[in-house]
């Protein structure tokens, strides 16, 4: 009989923000496999932190790259497809030796993320169970202390690698935005926000509820850098009730 | 010194959702306020169960409508605002004399709701936390297994209130959407997704994470009814990685 892939979200970066049913299936996990950059710990293991069982085996997968390449780079989708297999076979050869794994996700393991990659090589074979998590723009929305939608308003999640007219053209159309990738399309974010008329309601997160956390008004953020993991948040228009 | 209130997200109704730190709020709260519908437990305290401290004091906030109603009827707006005026005010009481209050959502407190609004009453003069929770779109994609948003996808959050045309207008323009408020709007948003060619990609979830859950392909509720609390589905197109 194999053993069930767990994969579990983590949340935003506060360890307090981890889900019991999250913290049982960590804590009782034989295997237990995260991703992480190179020389880095990874936020999905620094979240767990000391609750893994020092007995359990850790499964470290290392990406194949260090800074952002388009997801269009032909070398980059190679590349990509060859390390998902790779991460998806070792989980396999465990979970087929009858051993449950918890594969750890930043915040919910079906929004953006790379956990789904491995997912969708193991499915159909083995058990699995899906952890939600409270996702890193709703932490980032609680830390700013800003209500985000309301009644009948749309949302709409945007990746900051669309071209400043398609932003502006899409953020027309709803009455709240976040905006993911800020990284180096801060610029061009800030312009496309300004076409929209939104710059002025606009407001930046960086780091959402880990160290290092910074918040501020968009417009503030004038020709600085911003890392990747940072995202812009337009709140809805609030109707008053 | 005032209390401080917490706004308590809840998840989306497993009480295995809860947050770690949820959980150590709603423990420890001398003061316990909720929403429910007349005659109804409600999601929240239902969630909240046996773990509220026996001597808190319980606020239950019984909204003065059974039904929905649209949110434009002026007796709609007249009442509820008187509602949550009455609500907040019960809260600032409590707040005054140096008391903690958590107030208990559903979800994730900022992402639609009703906690809100008893937020934008009080939090300009009490001091306050806001606790995410696990939204109910991440609760029902996860039970359904349904990897949803990748990459660089666009997602869109639509009230199913919407008119057919522009649902199946914003429909075209997203990669993934997420469809709320179903209910009786369960006819118009089938039409407008097969508008726009998305019906045999969506799927059904009633109740996710909740007792009586249902999830099934939207394309067999032909003719059926659904509760309000349900939604649908469309996850995006995966690019093969």
């Amino acid at each position: 009989m194999s053993g069930t892939l767990h994969v579990v979200g983590m949340g935003p970066g506060d360890p307090e923000l981890l889900t019991l049913k999250a913290l049982r299936l960590i804590e009782a996990a034989p295997v237990v496999a995260y991703f992480a950059k190179r020389g880095r710990t990874g936020h999905a293991r620094r979240i767990a932190g000391d609750r893994i069982d020092p007995r359990a085996e850790l499964l470290r997968f290392e990406y194949p790259f260090t800074t952002e390449l388009s997801v269009a780079d032909p070398r980059y989708l190679a590349e990509i497809g060859i390390f998902y297999e790779a991460s998806a076979a070792r989980l396999a050869e465990r979970l087929a030796l009858g051993r449950d794994v918890a594969l750890l996700c930043e915040g919910d393991p079906f929004f953006y993320g790379s956990a789904m990659y491995l997912f969708d090589r193991l499915h159909r074979e083995f058990p699995f169970e899906i952890v939600p998590g409270v996702t890193g723009m709703s932490g980032c929305w609680s830390a700013a202390g800003v209500p985000f939608t309301h009644g009948d308003d749309v949302l709409l999640v945007l990746p900051g690698t669309l071209d400043r007219q398609t932003l502006a053209a899409r953020l027309a159309i709803g009455d709240a935005a976040v905006i993911m990738k800020v990284g180096s399309n801060l610029a061009k974010i800030q312009a496309a926000l300004d076409d929209a008329g939104l710059l002025s309601r606009a407001i930046y997160v960086e780091s959402g509820m880990m160290p290092g956390q910074r918040i501020m008004p968009l417009a503030e953020m004038a020709g600085q850098a911003a890392p990747y993991f940072s995202m812009v948040l337009v709140p809805g228009r609030r109707r008053a009730r």
